[in-house]
């Protein structure tokens, strides 16, 4: 196949953040009430903003323009400069975040291994210092949920309760980066607020599956928040008529999150085609929302003609490790666009040369 | 008059930020083909950051969501942890942009008095660091061009030559905090190329006087946009389909530069006036462009009392000192507002208990 | 035993850091010829310098307070803010130096778990991130030898040579922490500079086991060494009249290196006889200088109670872990006190309650 | 003269850091108590610290190996990242400590005028932010007492006490500089606690007019000093059997002070000689302890040519601007020397060519 046939469609499963704005949404946009946001006056942001801390059941939240903006200026503001930072071993925070954390909060990250991402309560107690005048201060709990690297796992409640103690019992607030929490809400059949209870602070994503151009909200307590303003000013990410891109906020979370459910279906039925496929391993264990990671490894097929000719076929995936594929699942992918995607990544594994 | 009087509309001269974005600009966001910035592949993005390099003369440029977060990549990209940069002494990034150069990039400003904000090259020339091991190494000198503080003068193009050859004579480069970069060429009847060929990079702003609701550009050598961009990254300036905001940014550039003159024209009217009033100091000298700053204290009036009558009259300003009001021209205020304006200030004025 | 018996000496077996100059030292500093160092002119300080540049096959070297500060100082010279330095994850820069690393390089370190706090090449080789925008540039690799965490453990020269060529293949540098350089070549029965050679900076100590007062050195190429002087300025090291501890740390590198096979010896016996007690657990393949770890879990004795008793009796020793207790021998511990601390060992264990 | 004469002894007047050890020093390092200071275990550093604490009037003091590295512990104890610190424009911390405040706390500092090196408290006042998102948080007010780059001009009790009821009324903390808090106290003719009861926090040299070979103090609240051992562990500053510098600094604090006296009238008859010199412009009103300033732009003979052709006579001096020179009287310097180094000035000047 590829290269000489028509291909009507690009499937692109790199990621969620590909998603394109809803004609809703951009209709919103193009009709929002606006103002100067530095200056707090710009009503559809206080809306969104308003929403946001509703909706994770926090005193108040702030707009940010991205995840990564988000986990930082939090961070920024939970430690100060020389204190540790817990966090998964492969979390975004340390993995995917070009050193943030250390640049700007001069902060250590300390990475404790969890199971399928998930961090377990007793490593936790074990990574918080004791006081000691060798070791950085113990500053926050970092969570990822779902964890990214991982293939979307999701911490459950009970265990995210459980840090919480392990936590508090230290004196430690405990931030989650919540990019896909309302992946991690539709996956464990609870509401964003349910898991948000469990932690002091969260971020999460606007765009990525909820489809929204731009923007991610971090919610906390009201002190929180006002602190983790004039960081989000210091960053450069105080906007002016940020409003636009509320709009489309407002409506991702309004909606946009139920249909969530239909990504992790999709993703089920990738993640059980390909682990069918010979020569492809698959942790089905790990595909509990919208991510799928496959390791190509015992198809001897070197990854990069793999994702070459995936892509020469239509189909955009993304490299995860030097075996490792990672595709996911969004609104702007059909259920045929699976089935379809799922075809070609056979084609391509059955003409290996 | 004020309270009791019909306020048909509030004259809003507290700053260019609050402008509002055209229809134009609104019908632009609402059907701009994006795609996801952070790959590289939002086409609008592309074109405004093509468009912006061509406008500077630059190789390359890059969207960002704020001058602040402009000012900000550009010396964390230029300089290292524990080096200097030159700055006027009231210059915005060491004024308003709350420390983030010492907090991000880990330099320290130096900050030079010029006159009415203008820099004076010999006065720059000394403040370059002998190398010395006590001496942090200077590695930027940064312009700003208007000068908010000083109340929105422009550095002459041959001063800004001046500074550049002195500058890279001790292989020093160059950046300008451009923020109103179009004001500035506007009222040195010369280009915006013409201004920024005398430094190596630049940030100007694409909200404030030119009206998009949110972003400014970077601008300067390719590999230097490279570096920059991991660095915006850092800081959570990333952004996905960006191509919304980059849209009303397009017209920005090309619909909304030529108007500026009319704000200068408005900011002159409404300096003279001011002048004129008994008791109102204002120092004609600095009113180049849409910044008009008029001391009060010789009025008698407090400036909390002078604020509060004007807002409750329907004019807007701003406290920038203990005795200075700023107003600020823009769009978004007629000549009719500016003489309104006038008015109202007197009549304040004239009722001073 | 214990509380009501005479206890002629404490055995101190903490750390080697304990250790007293020698009375040669004393006379040494005494009488040192010293000049301002921050000037360059201490002539003890020089020649200090210039015999540790010689010891390590460097070009040049510089002496420092600390272990940590030669560390700090050789990582701020080697890296740039956001960037990401690869170690052993219980390595002391991580776990031991209040993560200056983060605070004042501003950089992330990578924790890669080694074997027996052995680095392996092909850990590095994985962990070395590719060229990616979200990703921090790795700009070193550090490792530590011996590994403290790890109980002494010496790193081969050969598996130095392979990490070193892993690196230097993927344009990164490769620092060692060899706060106890001394002990890692006499246990492998090798020169210093044939460690050194492996690593392109290497931070010494002339305290611990050598047993000068105070200082370490850094040694690396020339130009390295002139941008560390700057940031050991910044940190405040740079000292005046350094020369009087120059003068104890000329002696401790030419006269008190031999005589670490001793401590290594007598490591040795100490845990063979810990091993052999009831409930004690020693991996003695990690005894290999002067550091012994013992597990006291299965002896069912708590922590504290333990340490306090050994204190009691004479012998001080540290906790290193929920159940793990560390011994370093040295200088000012004999064999003959090896073998007492032995016995008081011994009989704490048999009276548990 | 010069060159061919005959130079019996260097007099050496570039700094009071190049003061040697006195005899009594030397025999008090050689048998001083030590143990491991970082375990806070060494006799003499403890005894040092209670006598630094009981001179100053605080509650604590530590020991650190320099008056920047005080200065630097001291505000990032104070601080937090993307603060301000307001200094004199000319002050050590900005001047000559490598931009480390930026680099390791992440503050900015905030330049403010004196008069002869005095902050007015009416600036100090004005330079205090108001609370905005733009503007950094004034976190510390950091006086220099003497002044080095003003010629070692002392600021009298009333003004710090000013300067204190101005910084505290806004919640603001002020630390000194007091590198040289004896020749201020001497000078003020008052106790170094008279000077010290007007900050929070105190750093004084015990090398430079004291004599020390290395050190310097830093005092303040308990928890603050607990604090900043920590920060001082983290910069590398945290030394084993410190002891050994402890006693000379004793020996500093409790023989060295009375002395100063002489320095200043030494300083003072070579101001008044060097004003009367042709050309020579020297400020006497800054002559207040044991720095001289002198102008030498009207003898029109280069800066390089003048310290040249003083050096080849025997006397150092050090340029401290394009035409001014410094000289600095200390222990080193007897009351001869100073008179043959003004013969030795005038000889030079008068053979310009």
């Amino acid at each position: 196949m590829n290269g000489d046939r028509y291909v009507p469609k690009r499937i692109d499963l790199r990621s969620d953040t590909v998603t394109q704005p809803t004609e809703e949404m951009r209709r919103a946009m193009a009709v929002a009430p606006v103002g100067d946001d530095v200056y707090g006056e710009d009503p559809t942001i206080r809306e969104l903003e308003e929403l946001a801390a509703k909706r994770t059941g926090k005193e108040a939240a702030l707009f940010v323009t991205s995840g990564t903006q988000g986990n930082l200026v939090a961070i920024a503001t939970h430690v100060k400069t020389g204190e540790e930072v817990i966090a998964e071993a492969e979390s975004h925070i340390f993995y995917y975040e070009a050193a943030g954390i250390a640049a700007v909060a001069g902060a250590q990250i300390r990475q404790v291994t969890g199971v399928r991402g998930v961090l377990q309560p007793n490593d936790v107690q074990r990574a918080i210092r004791p006081l000691d005048i060798h070791q950085p201060r113990t500053a926050l709990i970092s969570l990822e949920n779902t964890h990214n690297r991982a293939g979307g796992t999701v911490t459950p409640v009970s265990v995210l309760q459980e840090i919480r103690s392990v936590a508090h019992a230290s004196g430690v607030p405990v931030h989650m980066d919540g990019a896909r929490l309302f992946n991690a809400a539709v996956a464990s059949g609870c509401s964003a607020k349910d898991i948000a209870d469990c932690v002091d602070t969260i971020q999460f994503c606007l765009s990525k599956g909820l489809g929204a151009p731009v923007g991610s909200v971090l919610a906390g307590p009201k002190s929180f928040i006002e602190a983790a303003r004039q960081w989000r000013k210091r960053l450069g990410g105080g906007l002016r008529q940020a409003g636009i891109l509320g709009a489309a906020g407002i409506l991702a979370l309004t909606k946009m999150v139920d249909r969530l459910a239909d990504d992790h279906d999709n993703a089920r039925i990738l993640a059980e085609r390909l682990a069918n496929m010979p020569g492809v391993v698959v942790d089905l264990a790990t595909v509990q929302t919208n991510i799928v990671l496959a390791d190509i490894a015992e198809t001897g097929m070197p990854m990069d003609t793999f994702l070459t000719r995936l892509r020469e076929a239509g189909v955009l995936s993304t490299a995860f490790g030097p075996t490792t594929v990672r595709f996911v699942t969004h609104k702007d992918v059909t259920r045929e666009d699976v089935l379809q995607a799922v075809d070609i990544v056979a084609e391509v594994l059955a003409h290996k040369h």
